[in-house]
């Protein structure tokens, strides 16, 4: 059964904490798993968590630090001793033992380094620190299996077996040459079925993936979901071996993605979350909601444009924000496509021609229902100009929308700037103003016509 | 240097293909990697990929037809006979067979499967494509290195050289008891550090995750990252270890949720994406275009109540689009985060009130900002009475926007309704009707006051 946390067992645990029911709370603990705990913690004030942070095992509690909120992991380190932090990462992957040490204020790093007993894991921290974000780099970890391609199988097993003391799953044995540069992934398979004196080289895989220290974390991302890996090499610049990326690290770097296209889609310029202040998320929102503002004003300005219009015909105002919803609709359902085309690589190669005329032909199918519908509405209801005018109003603005919201992204592609940020807030103000002008417009004609 | 394809690549590879050019063909297809063979076959036409697909050595083959969209697979395999469909999944790991043979039609299914060469291989395929897509059983693979608890270190040893022919990296060594009940992980450290008399059982870690063949996708993602796992075992009912899931598979099913979400909350109502035709990718729209209508129906008979007022103060109609927009943007921004939060669980064991307040005050701050300047800006261009009921009526609509931003999903999730459904076309049309009401309402109160 996976644990669900509930708002009663906080409630529980919290008066635990304030009791100092030491018993019952360590029982809990037992129960969870680190991922659980830190869920927990998570709800914590820092005093309570910290509390709660020192009943945890030896062997628990990093794991637990490890899974918590960078929020909530900052508060509780930041009452830790250099010591305490350095006992915390000492059996940690190095990975995860440079994110939390990354995290650290400048001055603390070092004074951690140089508590920690196991001084090559100091020394890989200290190297992985240096990484960029978003690198490689700053993904990898130290820990891994290498042989050199001159050993035989047997050697090669030997060296495995004295190596494997730092890793715990071993997912591929990399080959380096005399110079350590890489040079391909042996699989266990090949080294046990081969002969005890066979090379490395004349049975490793030469044809293997890997990539920089510096290569960005979404091109790390692509290149092992294109290829299926679960874990990926990486090597410095002249090529030796430095470390290797495993997926699940990925995996955050795809789900950071797509969170941050959520948001960018809509109209969210920063990457909050709900456990920001509310001054950091005001600031986040405010700048669409300007140009939002800006969009509305140049709708008024158009719309003053047909003031006499309107005063004869004060039922034109009726159908406004229906024709400002339907371009916002189409124009976000059409971008939304494209967008997540774009960021899943399926239209690389592909002309931008045929997919605007496929677009246009959705907009012409939906917008021809659509215009059907408003016009037997209209009819019904209104004199028959104004059914007209919104009918076709209606029909001309799907188009438009669909064209936009094609057109757009693809273009903002096109010059490198995220297509996320087109989806929302510029296509609907876009449409916006474009599906008032069309309707006006339209209108004007009809009423003047007839 | 990862590959780009271009158009111009594509042109040159279908003339080669046109003048039946096998010298460049080959050439060319030596250097691309299966998944960039995949994507340039995604661009061809059926009767050309299968000419490519042709001149593919065996090993790579397979490779590729895995790597394909499924609608190119589709039309490939469909001009493929039985046997020549076994060749391809003879030797891949049995998750990837098992997905391909479930593609094909069922009578197709039989064939290929008696033409394989491997019996195992192809009872295995035959157990997979048996349970439900979407579970834990249609993830897994059988290719896994199990020993009995029993067993001595050296017995063990032997059995994962025999057993590692069927896997090409090893993940991890599951221990089962004597009635093949899944009980533990071995870790190959444990395993080489250990004595080689030792028992299996006295070294063994008990306390690994595992889930059952009928357990969700969703599950499943959830576990692996919680616990940051590259592979799960899959158990049976009665607990008998029966398959593993990769990481890898699972990315496949967090990004699918990711774009899943994307759609919904942009107002898409069924999984499409733009290879599918015109006629799909309009039904998959058209739900809540309608529903976006209705409500701009219903802004139209809110208005229509106006009438008089608009004949009077025709530039009350000047500010609609603005509201509605003002209202929509809001809605969607609100939602959005919390949307992302219920998706990524850091809302569980929070109570709504707080979250609600938080977006409140968010509301407040952004909703007075926009509401000063476009008093500023009204005042310059309009009367004042219009100038503060835009004001009034804005600051108003952003903190109603806020709130059902923030309700109306929250409240969806407790209904178990999947809260992206409400942030986009639902939240904005309830916002442009409340939006429109609030500025009438306004309107009328300040214009017929003074």
């Amino acid at each position: 059964m996976p644990f669900e946390l509930t708002s009663i067992f906080i409630d529980n645990f919290k008066d635990a904490i304030e009791q100092k029911n030491v018993g019952f709370l360590k029982e809990q603990l037992h129960e969870l798993y680190p991922a659980d705990i830190a869920q927990v913690l998570n709800r914590l004030s820092v005093a309570e968590s910290s509390y709660v942070y020192e009943l945890l095992d030896e062997d628990t509690a990093p794991e637990v630090l490890l899974e918590l909120d960078d929020d909530t992991r900052e508060e509780l380190l930041a009452k830790f001793s250099a010591k305490k932090i350095a006992e915390q990462i000492d059996n940690m992957d190095s990975d995860d033992a440079a994110d939390v040490v990354s995290e650290l204020p400048e001055e603390m790093q070092d004074q951690v380094l140089s508590h920690m007993e196991d001084i090559e894991q100091a020394s890989d921290i200290a190297e992985l620190i240096n990484y960029e974000e978003g690198t490689a780099g700053s993904l990898m970890a130290k820990e891994l299996v290498s042989v050199y391609s001159f050993e035989t199988v047997n050697a090669c097993i030997d060296e495995i077996r004295k190596q494997t003391d730092n890793v715990d799953v071993m997912y591929a044995v990399y080959v380096v040459d005399n110079n350590e540069k890489f040079i391909g992934v042996l699989s266990l398979k090949k080294l046990i079925v081969s002969h005890p004196l066979a090379r490395v080289e004349e049975i490793y895989e030469s044809d293997a993936q890997f990539v920089k220290t510096n290569t960005s974390s979404e091109e790390v991302a692509e290149v092992m979901q294109k290829h299926d890996l679960v874990v990926l090499p990486v090597v410095d610049q002249l090529g030796r071996l430095v470390g290797r990326i495993t997926i699940d690290d990925v995996v955050d770097v795809i789900k950071e993605a797509a969170d941050e296209n959520i948001q960018r889609m809509s109209g969210i310029s920063d990457d909050v979350d709900t456990n920001d202040n509310v001054w950091r998320l005001s600031r986040a929102r405010i700048p669409w909601l300007l140009v939002g503002m800006c969009g509305g004003i140049v709708g008024s300005r158009i719309i003053g444009t047909y003031e006499s219009q309107i005063m004869i015909h004060p039922e034109m105002a009726y159908f406004i924000p229906l024709i400002g919803a339907m371009g916002g609709n189409v124009g976000v359902q059409s971008s939304a496509i494209i967008v997540q085309a774009l960021a899943n690589n399926t239209l690389i190669g592909d002309r931008i021609g045929p997919k605007l005329l496929k677009e246009l032909s959705v907009g012409m199918v939906n917008g021809f229902i659509c215009s059907m519908l408003i016009l037997a509405y209209a009819f019904l209801t209104e004199d028959w100009q104004l059914s007209a005018t919104v009918s076709v109003a209606l029909f001309t603005v799907i188009l438009f929308a669909s064209f936009l919201g094609t057109f757009v992204p693809l273009t903002m592609n096109k010059f490198k700037i995220n297509p996320a940020l087109a989806t929302g807030p510029f296509v609907t103000t876009l449409n916006d103003i474009i599906g008032i002008t069309i309707y006006f417009l339209v209108g004007r004609i009809l009423y003047g016509a007839f």
